[in-house]
Order: C-alpha cells, then structure tokens, then sequence
C-alpha cells in the first residue's frame, strides 16, 4: 500500500498518536480522528482532558495496588470485607471480573502481571513482596489465588505458594474445570482431565 | 451483564470518553485506558494534547473545504496541479484515497456527505453552493463526479449536475463497472449489467 498523504500535520499526529493504541492501525485512527473532527470542540478538549488527568492524576492502592483516586482503594476501605481473605490476581480487569461475580467479599492483592521469564517479567517485577509482607502482619487467614491457567500463571502460584510456606497461611487456588453451560464433548482433554482428578462431593444446593 | 464497578473515577470518566468513538465498546475503551496508564505521564500528555490541538487548530481549505493546516490546502496551492479539473468527493478519505492512485492531478471539492433526507442531510447542509460558485468563476473545464455508488451517491449526483446544468460546464462522473481483479461470476448482477450498457471502445494500452 502506498504510504497516505494526509492534507495536514496536525490531523497526521493525531492518526499518529492514536494508532499507537494497542489494535488500532492506520486507518481505524483515521476513522476516529474524522470523527472527532466532526463532533463539537469541547468534546475533544474533554476527550483530550480525561485522559490526561487521568494518567496524572490516577493513583494505585498502597495496600492491594489496584487502581485508585484514594490512597486506599474503595475496596481496601470498605469496612464490611473480610480482611482475614486475600485474592491474588494478575490486573484490575480481573478485580473487576471477580466483583461482578458478587461471589466474593474479601480484599484483594494485585500483581501487575505474572512472572514471564520469556518477556524479561521476573518476581521483582511484580507486587510480590508487598504480598508476602502483607500476609506476614498476620491478619490474613487464607491467601486464594486466582491467577490465568497458563503456564505463566502456574510458575507465578507456584512462586507465591513457595514464599507464603514459612507463615503458615492457608493458600488456596481457584477452581479449575469445565465451564458453566459447557458441553463434556467439547472440552479439552486436560481440563477435563484435571477436572476428574479435582473432583468434589456432590452439592445438590450448588 | 452486570454494569462494571470501576475503582477509580477519573479511569471510569476516560474508558467513558473513549467508548464515545465509533466501534469502541466499554472493554476496547477500558483496554485502551489501561494500556495509556502503563505507557510514560509523557506519552499520555502526548496523546491528549495531539488531540485537542488538531481539534482546535485545524482548518478547512477555505477553497475545497479539504482538512487543511492553512487557509488554502496543499492541493489547492500546488501550482502545478490543473486548476480547470475540479473532482467532487463525499469527504477528505475519499481525497486521499484518489491522491493515492496518483491518476488526479486536478483539485478538489469536498462536500461533506452525501445528500441524505432519511439523515436529514439536505443540499444547504453541503458544499454545493460553493462549487457552484467556484464553477461560476469560469476557469473551470471539467468537473468529475466521485461519489459512492449509492442511492445517496447517485440523488447528489444528480442534484449537482442540475445545479450545474446553466453554468455549460463539462459534468462527468467516474466509471462503475467490475473492479480490476474480479471475476464476472462473481459480480453483482446491476454492476453487470450496467457495465455491459456503459461499455467502452476496446483499447489495447490499458
């Protein structure tokens, strides 16, 4: 494809800093640029705005390291968790997937990331430390961790699980097997095959 | 799906602004977001002032009403560009992409949509009248026709070739027919058909 010529500079660098946007190429960062175009002046001053308070001004939780306009994060602040509960993940997305969920009322503890030695990403890298200092104030009961199941995010439990051994915590790992709503046939095998090893008693409430 | 509780205000107001912009849904938007806050403060103050700038400083060719950084545009200034030739095109991409065929060396007039009742788009809400005016002047020879082949491509076309019927100017309009490449099986039955009506005498140099 020929390189475009756009009639100006300015739109240029505003396709430019759009299509550094993970999933947005060329002519998607066009597309919304004309758009913005289009729209009244002070929605782009306030487009523009938001995210750049947003980066600046944004914090993380010094307790759990979520995100936060606070010191402590609305979670961590909230007098009706259970504090003695903590659940590991790997990013707020998945704080937000388990909040949905309303199946958990605990704190939790979040990693920024799993440990990649492929991608340079190794412990120190990540809120582990924090989390292993956390535990060892000793209000904590029972550490769940709720991490991807790939490779990544078996070696990060592993670690952890390692680190939390010697303060006696228990550490528990989500379950694992075949999805609500999933058909037996279609499921892959070691899922399946896990899910036969893992079995629990029956629960007819459940 | 349960609506996401975000932990932070100011993350919510940008993933709110970003899932504005066409086929941007709340999880592209939320992904975005937290993409900016992994990337440098510098990257986002970028990001936002390239926005708001274009927005605020960009102009329309004041000529061909082409997105322009100056008063005239850079085809409209070229001096080497055949000023008798005027194409008529639905918006700036529609510019670029015939700049692209490198097979235009006439200037433009860009009308900003296409003439449109069930959008409520009428002909005063485009740059007809311009063109009008601009043909008035007299240096014009020819003016191409360049819009999308749809009902509102073919009610606009229509309406400017009345609009410039007085002014005795050459009205043509670009060739429809199978795109290069196609197999005639394939094609749709009215371009066939209407590309058997509107042959052309056989030239062995194209």
């Amino acid at each position: 494809m020929i390189a475009q010529q756009y009639p100006s500079h300015l739109l240029e660098r505003a396709v430019q800093e759009f299509s550094k946007l993970p999933g947005i190429g060329r002519k998607t960062a066009l597309r919304l640029v004309l758009h913005i175009l289009r729209q009244p002046a002070a929605d782009a001053e306030q487009f523009a705005e938001a995210i750049a308070t947003m980066r600046r001004e944004v914090k993380y939780c010094k307790c759990c390291h979520n995100i936060s306009d606070t010191d402590l994060c609305p979670i961590c602040s909230d007098a009706r968790r259970d504090t003695s509960l903590i659940c590991v993940v790997e990013n707020i997305q998945d704080v937000m997937a388990i909040e949905n969920t309303q199946q958990f009322h605990g704190l939790y503890h979040v990693l920024g990331g799993l440990i990649s030695p492929m991608d340079g990403i190794g412990p120190s890298d990540l809120q582990i430390d924090s989390l292993v200092q956390r535990v060892g104030t000793g209000s904590v009961k029972e550490v769940i961790l709720a991490l991807s199941s790939t490779m990544e995010g078996d070696t990060t439990n592993f670690y952890i699980y390692r680190k939390l051994a010697p303060l006696q915590v228990e550490v528990s790992a989500i379950a694992r097997g075949i999805a609500v709503g999933n058909e037996l046939e279609y499921t892959d095998e070691v899922t399946l095959g896990r899910s036969i090893l893992n079995r629990i008693p029956f629960n007819s409430e459940k």
